[in-house]
């Protein structure tokens, strides 16, 4: 199987225009996991000052997507996930890592690892698991 | 135990600055349940031009938090959830409708199911099932 | 599609050697959702007298699986499943009853309740979510 | 905080008719996690041979509870959880390994990795990840 370089996993998450819109960078795509991550601005808070668990959970779901298509070497999405909030987001980044527990042929499980990051170090925010699926054939 | 006004809840979605940066509403909310609705513009599409999955689980995570909060009466915050996708979103507006499923003192489960509607009606394209919790005391 | 009749998928669970272990039986499995219930036997118990959380995340995998494979018309198996233990389990027998959210071709999406009952009626105990995939072919 | 010994822990597992039923042990219980083992008999198989996934499911719930329980210094139930199957489980024995990703006053969210282990070596079968939850005050 060949895998995508990080120069085209970041051509594939700057065409999604919600990624864009919130600024989602990748910052690792390589065999020991994948790395999203993005700023921690205004616009994505909720009511009390943290960021929003959907943006959250966005960054979990394309973590996971990414780490995904990463080890089927193929177009993916995600078919379903879990994710466990632990700890209220706040901080200057957002940082989404994510790995493949098993891949088969046409679907991998993959956990990720949400943190937040500022000035003083980082910390866990949240914990997903779920399920990519390839695309090239439907389902 | 009193529930908030549909007017209050309003209030609260349109403090969180994400939900508004995607225009989110509070279409319902009552014992019956809970329906939150946003448009389908550009900004929230993914690569193929369909609902990023992220959205699509901002929705859920959302939806879920008002349904639990009616219920339990109080501040709440999702703790967990888990969503299955089951069709890609496309449409109009996106339509996450959430209700309980239990009810404790500080706990509630709540399920939503994720629907995209058009002119031609509405179609299913995620489920979630979720823990949303009491914040008025710290864990 | 054609689905297999209650006398076959009952014969299918009598294959199962666990499942006759601890005294399963499909009550229905129609296309308004499969039932499978089993006696709360002292031998399923936890500490403290209830039905062991293991044992109600059993029967809920096998509802599942059930009425996946009654909407997919082939062999099939569990791929993923969340669960929200929302009431100690209780009573005389344990039911859990499973339908189908979304079927594609290989894969369907089900949700399932879990009520234990006695002779006063049945109350919910458990709720879940998941993923059935077709295994006639490798994947 | 103080952790019960491993011994104790034992005893609790053994107060739980169901794991006796199936035989199960624990083989760790300490800071770096615990580990929850059980002989692979025909007893717990489902019809094609593999061990049934609603006993690979209890494994994860019954090591999710123990390594809250660990982390929480209380007595504990699993709130929920969620579990990928991964690889079909054979071999002589199941292992299940959970620990702690994160642990407040009341509920800690933990994850757990299901092996199956022969004479080769192990193969992992399940992944799973979970909320446990203290019961010593009514939720």
């Amino acid at each position: 199987m060949s895998h995508v370089t990080l120069a085209v996993a970041r051509q594939v998450l700057q065409s999604q225009p919600f990624s864009r819109l919130i600024g989602a960078e990748l910052v690792r795509y390589a065999d020991d996991g994948v790395e999203l991550q993005l700023p921690v601005t205004d616009e994505i808070r909720q009511q009390n000052g943290f960021v929003h668990g959907g943006v959250v959970s966005y960054a979990a779901d394309n973590a996971l997507t990414f780490a995904g298509g990463y080890a089927l070497g193929q177009a993916v999405v995600t078919s379903e996930f879990k994710i466990n909030y632990v700890r209220p987001a706040l901080g200057a980044r957002l940082s989404a890592r994510a790995g493949v527990v098993h891949a088969g042929k046409r679907q991998a499980v993959c956990r990720c690892d949400i943190f937040c990051i500022d000035a003083d170090g980082e910390k866990l925010c949240a914990v997903a698991q779920g399920t990519i699926t390839a695309i090239s054939e439907p389902r």
